[in-house]
């Protein structure tokens, strides 16, 4: 088994509202900064865990986003998933 | 002047606590993953701004988060940018 860490980012799918965002975008120009627009956020997910394989590691941590880490029906995920190197 | 994309992903400095992220990882082994740790979340911030150049861009996006996007007394944060090429 090797160790494997990964990377999630959850975002709001097209058309799902996004008022952390909206707000931030709404508070950016009275501290002086005009030229901002599209502002997103969302989250990011990192862990370790133990797999055969970066393919296992990865399946498992869709499972994981499909169960706990996001919602699907909101939300969407990207993964990535480096081996991990012992230092 | 160009558009640039720009995604700051912004987490805990080490040794401030996680409480998220040690939610999930304590709720995981309920779910049948046990074999996951480290668990870390964090937000990421995707926005599009107006800059000279991808230095003057990711300057003013450290500005950014060093006054609203993020608590750099508690938080790390990391910027990518890059240009934005329209379609």
């Amino acid at each position: 088994m090797t160790m494997f860490a990964a990377r999630i980012e959850v975002s709001h799918l097209p058309g799902i509202a996004d008022p952390q965002g909206a707000t931030v975008e709404r508070a950016l120009p009275a501290l002086g900064f005009t030229n901002v627009a599209a502002v997103h956020i969302g989250k990011t997910i990192r862990l370790v865990l133990e797999a055969p394989d970066a393919a296992a590691a990865e399946l498992q941590v869709a499972e994981m986003c499909e169960r706990i880490l996001a919602n699907p029906v909101i939300e969407h995920y990207e993964i990535t998933v480096e081996e991990l190197v012992e230092a």
